[in-house]
């Protein structure tokens, strides 16, 4: 039997995860392979206790993995983006495959970290990037590769989800929920990778290149983070059939791409809606499948393991056929991906919901929906909330029909300033499933 | 560009739907597989003009796809037992790789057939015999090729589920229901595949092998259809929180494996309650990655063809990147699939909804509560419905705690002779996620 060699560069929640699914489900792994599959170095800062070393190369030197000539497969778990660029590049250039957890060296570097390793003919895997155990790289890059696909659009972190369910079900506050999921270990200590979306928007454009075939363009991407949904909207959505979600989009249009992340208004009769708590969920529309959905652990220690050693398996059941990478990095070779321009913000089209505060008087209904209609916004539903009073101002919830960001900007600008108004107008954008 | 010559058997819904799709997408194909993907042959009884056949050589004789000296891959898409059977044989022993939609032939002949595969060095294929287009062959046998799996559970008809659906939402009886997804061209005119769960076992089989990495044992399945299944348990049901639907239930359990396919109770807070009509959906349970949930439309003609042209597109990868066939055809390695035994349905142990026509008197409750505690069956909850008595009779409906199968049935043959009930009682196995 081969035998596929493993160093690790990290030794964090992810690697320790991959160290105990590896050493546990040994006799499986090897039976699914036919290989066996064995970790023969870790580099790491610290040596951690919670997993089992024994027979593995521990060394505080993370170069020495990645250029250790015994070493076939280079696991870089160590996140961020240095030293794990070069330490990746270093891995690629002396021939190894590499399997990486990193969504953001990926997002950020992936398109020259996969000509690289194009160039040397081995694997670079980040299955563990995006959505954690959900195998959503696999099943969009070859599950899925019949389809011209359309959208893909996802819950795709897990904190943010555990914040918006927890303020939906429980009537808490943002800040609130969030020291608990700081508490929990769900949220880091600098809150803004999730909550601001980024972590999102870097799964996200990996998602929306193997779907598309495009290059990577996390620069492109606009973002908007949950710190400002407030509980009276996530109410409001709920009355109207709606849930709040923090979804990344990527959506086909014309000539170009939508790529957004931001909270999102779904209708409750749609699956994803019902994704609730730290779990993950991505939608995937094929024009031959239809609409698929692809649930599970958006985080965790083995539930990412779990993807970090699918990606190895990969590799290795390769190895055994005697062949060379098998799928392109992103889905589509090399010289087929395109530079698809990305769709800014203000020209994407979907409905929205507005809340405005405005005087509880005639006049106030009239000036608003004469505004909506001076600029062409059809309006789907419109409600004045009567009992919820603030000061002499009370809300007006408004659902709009597909329209232009921009417009409806124009729009809320001009409801800003009008007399019977007050205070800024919310403005989340709808989903349609 | 290397070429990959494709052959096809049938020309019903799928093979239609694949040279749709085809056509519709080669270029999008070619920058995914590097490869170009041409039909050159079809053999059928009859040309359909449900499809654009130019270029492709049209024969009645389904023996000249198979020995086609041309074919590198034959598409099976007659269905059925013979001549299917007869000519995936011939095309293997041929060296040709296989891709085939056939559950019945894969789940009753596929050991005899994958070792065929496996001494000819070529691939069988059969992700579409499964759920339509969800890639869930390949999430298992590779997505979460990391993990023990302990667990697959699915609705995996599309015709049974469109018919509880309906039954739950619209109160409407199976009969008036399996009459419209007839007309609806859901069911066939010969229902029993579909409602009497023979075509879900043969799915969940497949699933399990592949799972669990056992061989193939469609015989000892258990089947139970949902034609029994009656408006009121759907009902009561779902007053107790549970929905009704027809699962696939593949289960390690100590040595052995539970495969069963009945109706069964779901509680409504599990994500897979909430697939309704006729999208089918698969929760694979793993030790690292936890609870995974695949979803999507189980059958159709693009549905279907996503899923087959998913397995070319496979074997044109693996052939551009030169190598012998990359996965074993039930995931493991052929010497190590085990031979492990089907768990009797009577040694099952789950919880069970019992519903008993009883006498509207105080004895009644405590003969059947008695009995139960005879048998050591600890009773979760228990209602009689005084408003819905039929005759002088009253339904009496009891959720069980976990339980062997072979004692609720003592039970229930003891509660049949009490003098103060009345016909048979309703039994349905409950799923916990």
């Amino acid at each position: 039997m081969k035998t596929l060699k493993l160093g690790i560069c990290g030794l964090g929640t992810v690697a320790s995860g991959v160290v105990n699914v590896l050493n546990r489900n040994r006799e499986e792994i090897s039976a699914r392979t036919g290989c066996s599959i064995e970790i023969i170095q870790i580099a790491s800062r610290t040596k951690k206790d919670n997993c089992d070393l024994t027979g593995i190369d521990f060394t505080t030197d993370l170069n020495a993995v990645v250029t250790n000539p015994e070493v076939d497969v280079v696991l870089e778990l160590i996140g961020g983006y240095s030293p794990a660029k070069e330490l990746v590049e270093t891995a690629l250039q002396a021939g190894k495959h590499v399997v990486t957890a990193n969504k953001a060296l990926i997002a950020e570097h992936g398109n020259e970290l996969f000509a690289l390793a194009n160039s040397a003919g081995v694997s670079l895997c980040y299955e563990a990037s995006v959505a954690g155990g959900i195998p959503i790289i696999k099943s969009v890059r070859e599950g899925l590769a019949a389809n011209d696909i359309s959208s893909v659009a996802g819950i795709i972190n897990g904190t943010g989800n555990f914040i918006l369910t927890e303020m939906r079900d429980k009537g808490r506050d943002f800040e609130d929920v969030l020291k608990e999921a700081q508490a929990l270990g769900y949220a880091e200590a600098d809150p803004t990778f999730d909550v601001e979306g980024i972590d999102a928007a870097h799964k996200l454009v990996l998602l929306a290149s193997a779907a598309f075939g495009i290059t990577l363009q996390f620069k492109k991407a606009f973002t908007e983070g949950i710190s400002k949904v407030s509980t009276d909207d996530v109410n409001y959505a709920e009355e109207l059939g709606y849930t709040i979600k923090h979804l990344g989009i990527a959506k086909k249009r014309g000539d170009g791409v939508e790529l957004r992340v931001h909270p999102t208004l779904i209708s409750k009769s749609a699956l994803i809606s019902k994704v609730d708590g730290v779990m993950n969920a991505v939608v995937v529309t094929g024009d031959a499948v239809g609409d698929t959905l692809y649930y599970g652990a958006g985080a965790g220690s083995e539930a990412t393991a779990s993807a970090v050693i699918a990606d190895v398996v990969d590799v290795a059941r390769a190895l055994v056929a005697g062949a060379k990478p098998i799928v392109p990095g992103l889905g589509f070779e090399a010289e087929a991906l395109k530079d698809t321009s990305i769709i800014e913000i203000g020209d994407v089209v979907c409905p929205f919901y507005l809340r405005v505060m405005a005087t509880d008087a005639p006049g106030a209904l009239a000036s608003i929906t004469s505004i909506m209609s001076k600029h062409g916004i059809n309006i789907d539903s419109i409600t004045q909330r009567e009992n919820e009073q603030v000061g002499d101002m009370t809300p007006v919830i408004m659902l709009t029909h597909e329209v232009k960001e921009d417009v409806v900007n124009l729009a809320i600008s001009e409801i800003e300033q009008l007399s019977n108004t007050a205070g800024v107008v919310v403005k989340h954008r709808v989903a349609q499933f």
